[in-house]
């Protein structure tokens, strides 16, 4: 397939599905120069943050699935090896794409088996804490690992940091584009085949055009580039003389993140994960409705005007997290830290401690990065850190690598610690109000996407005297517990407060001898059920929960009102 | 004081009473600069993992009680701003000081006072990823920060990485001593005063003096040194120029580990923590028996006499976590990665994607700062990684920062995830082969310290068949579990595997109508307890736990053996 033809593909699905688009549009390029260079199912090759390896799946023997992408039961829209053999390793999170390369070339040089490791790494994910570790043990890790960085000077937010500016820089100060005019004389004499002798001129070809580069070079590695990385035939003998080194390699190649698709090339971020969209004008389809991540960036900016004390802090996560807003209206009060999510956490502890209120927007998933620093940052010390947790609970269409099932398992047996979850809009800003007023770390949990409009009025307990259980649910579940509590004649109870929760109405529902059900939006393990100790208790199971609609995905797992209330209906 | 007082007072107090003795006593000279050029209960000092802060804390009102060092309701053996407004924060875990001072620095900017922020890095940790992310963001994310990089060239073990090598060139290849005469001049010129036009003359005789450092000014740091760290004067003079310097600064000094104690000087890394010793001749009083350390670190030598797959990582933790005998019989399956724990993980991910079996051993308290490693990389692929995760528990002197107490419920939650705990040697030396027999991650799970030898048999549920109550138990709780049973009636169940748990066993007993009650060495929060639903539930209580003797600390939280068969006794 011409890079066209897999454009078109990507486009077309991400169009009719949703999906990461500009950094798939991006790789497409370094993806046919490495299916041509290695074998996808002998070489190993990770893609760090896989949004960015559709072209990939399109390439290895996946594309006339391709379609189904994030589809359940379709392609997922992240690398998986149980999806195909050329998917190395899973790929979700960012920043830990050299550590997973330098774990398969140590298992390598171990077998004495031959497969080359390849990882493939965004500019923004080099500079995560994980990543620069791996570069930091490059040389005592494994003999010999490629490193393509993927540079679109422009990651999934604005790049942040000295080494992004490292890295503008270093292309600003290279004619990288002269390598096309040297690439085809050098074809010919290299006639794309392998020969030492050839390389060897080639690779001195490579040390006269690129410049050096004590940054990466320092980590023992052999450092390439910048070259083009929309230019297959460029890449192909840069992988050439790649594969021919002996030592360690990194590859700095340049794109553009959304390339082939003038709207994505002229916005990359709005464009970095979509929904569907209208392929023709470019238009979203936007469901109605205000988000989750909307409403929370609302009620801080409404804060913020009243408290100065208050700061909002990310981790390259500023539009998915609502923040546009408030960093447009309070610059100075707003820090991205990049891909940093435990430098995050620590820095807000510190200006915790020196007597700011600190807002830590973060998902769900990305929270799991930072548990220690949540531990021994925050937690020990009892600063008032606010984390907003964004995208907990399932993810739907991101899969198993986003899931946001697990915060509250692992904030719970953090002493200190608050954990509460929003039912609504009103509800939100009102936790907000009360974290922002407590002396101590508070955890708000809200799901992804749009927030429901409740017609049901908040239940009381009154409401039903004489109903023998009481559904304990967490605030986005509500809908549901409402619902479900309606066709069962049981009460539904708002766990507004998981940590701690009301333990007073727990044991007065005991004392009256209800049978206590909780749902919550979170897996079953370590959440909201075990912590009531709860007869019966719905959430997801204690399994990856993998890719699909949220509502595929509640059927799937019977979590959705006709499931819950027949099991209920049965076991009561 | 002086400097040699100082010593002589921390010796004196660490071999009556145990603690890390050769990074305080590297650290000496660095406190008293620090103390004479800054307030330290207005400017911010930030001490990273603090075992080097123990001058810090005689120098700043608590020299009198120094000698309650890691006792219970005594001194810390870690900055804790509970104990003295001079601890700016709380410091037992590597790498996170720079962020937390960047923090402080953000507050300050914001709140327009004027305190300086210092953070004292060691070598070792200043390679830890969140560090490296806190200069990557050092810019943007204060106006000016003062770092100090204490560098012995010999942290925890040996150093290890790129930027380790970078440093011990950096000293090697310059003649930093010749400090030492120029500042003899500059005192009498500066009178160690502070003003402007000598501050200048200063600043201009550093720069001559003292070479420069792309690594550091990259990230848009001022680089200064490497001074004499043993020299108060030349850090006084360099913290003066440091001071007046508008942006951030890295101060370099190079200190001796163990400096003052002629057997910590040869040997810096057996005295990096010890228990208590003779100072006359610096024998250390062991204890007699087997450390649990040991016993794994015997188990998996012999293990891999016979699997060429076995692989044993740590991070930075070889002797700690016994591996000193694997890493010398089997050097090539041995990677100590130095304090990079989310590295480690993924690293150890690869490595087991690639055919082998990693051996992961690291301590509970460093384990969280791998969680999402641990999810993300090994459990989403039920990747064969071993988790031995020593200092599983409390683990007594060093407190708070280091408590194991949260391992069960943080890895619970992760689908895939085997949880098992060992109760003898023997028992952990067949955990060890159940684990590298099984497709999937698992975490063994043991106490610090020495295993004590049981000369009660294994308890069977057919002893007591009359008994009413069944005692679950955590591996190194058994013992306990047993003499409780012994004086309630009871029978005890070791809780061999806690994830899963023996769940027929639990049905049985439940069958027949017997009490459940879990004792566990871990936060009663997510546990074992909350795991099998028990009805009387012993274990941490959901609060941080402080340091002390663990005799001591059961007996505060009625965890030894009276208290809890009184109340199992009363309850039942």
């Amino acid at each position: 397939m011409t890079a066209e033809e897999i454009r078109g593909l990507i486009i077309r699905t991400v169009a009719a599905n949703g999906g990461h688009l500009a950094s798939s549009l991006g790789a497409v390029e370094i993806a046919m120069a490495l299916r041509e260079e290695f074998d996808p199912f002998k070489d190993r090759i990770i893609w760090d943050v896989g949004h960015q390896a559709y072209a990939w799946k399109v390439l290895t023997d996946r594309k006339d699935e391709f379609g189904t992408l994030r589809k359940l039961d379709g392609i997922s829209g992240f690398p998986n090896p149980e999806e195909s053999k050329a998917d190395a390793s899973v790929a979700g999170h960012a920043g830990i794409s050299i550590s997973v390369a330098e774990g398969f070339a140590a298992a390598r040089d171990l077998k004495g088996t031959d497969e080359h490791v390849v990882a493939v790494i965004g500019d923004a994910s080099i500079s995560n804490g994980t990543a620069f570790e791996a570069l930091n043990n490059c040389m005592t890790a494994c003999k010999k690992a490629i490193i393509i960085l993927n540079d679109n000077e422009m990651s999934i937010s604005r790049p942040t940091g000295a080494l992004s500016r490292h890295l503008g820089r270093l292309i600003a100060g290279t004619k990288y584009n002269r390598i096309k005019e040297g690439v085809k004389k050098l074809e010919k004499a290299l006639g794309l085949g392998f020969m030492h002798g050839a390389i060897r001129r080639v690779k001195g070809f490579f040390k006269r055009m690129l410049i050096g580069n004590a940054w990466f070079e320092q980590f023992g590695l052999r450092y390439m580039g910048p070259i083009d990385g929309h230019d297959v035939a460029a890449m192909r003998i840069a992988l050439k003389v790649a594969k021919a080194e002996e030592r360690s390699v990194l590859l700095h190649v340049v794109t553009k993140k959304g390339k082939g698709f003038k709207p994505a090339e002229e916005d990359p971020t709005a464009w970095h994960g979509v929904g569907p969209f209208d392929v023709e004008n470019g238009k979203v389809k936007s469901k109605t409705g205000k988000s989750w991540s909307e409403a929370f960036g609302d009620a801080l900016c409404a804060m913020a005007q009243k408290d100065e004390r208050i700061v909002a802090l990310t981790a390259a996560m500023q539009d998915g997290t609502g923040l546009r807003r408030f960093a447009a209206e309070f610059p100075g009060r707003f820090k991205d830290v990049g891909i940093s999510e435990g430098h995050l956490v620590s820095y807000a502890a510190g200006m915790a401690a020196g007597g700011l209120r600190p807002v830590v927007a973060v998902y769900s998933t990305f929270l799991q990065r930072a548990i220690d620093q949540i531990i021994h940052d925050v937690a020990i010390s009892n600063l008032p850190v606010v984390f907003c947790v964004d995208r907990a609970g399932a993810v739907g269409e991101d899969g198993v690598t986003h899931q946001g099932l697990y915060d509250i398992a692992l904030l719970r047996a953090v002493p200190n610690m608050t954990i509460c979850s929003a039912r609504d809009e009103e509800d939100l800003r009102a936790l907000l109000k009360e974290a922002l007023e407590r002396n101590g770390p508070t955890a708000i949990r809200y799901p992804r996407g749009k927030i429901a409009v409740s017609n049901v009025d908040l239940s009381d307990e009154e409401i039903r005297q004489d109903a023998k259980i009481a559904i304990w649910a967490t605030g986005d579940e509500m809908e549901k517990a409402e619902a479900i509590a309606e066709r069962v004649g049981a009460i539904a109870v708002h766990a507004r407060y998981i940590k701690p929760f009301d333990s007073a109405l727990l044991a007065k529902q005991r004392a009256n001898g209800m049978k206590i059900v909780s749902i919550e939006n979170a897996s079953v393990v370590g959440g909201l059920g075990e912590a009531i100790g709860a007869d019966m208790r719905f959430g997801w199971p204690d399994k990856f929960v993998e890719h699909g609609s949220i509502s595929e995905l509640e059927k799937r797992y019977k979590l959705d009102i006709d499931s819950i209330a027949e099991v209920i209906k049965h076991g009561a």
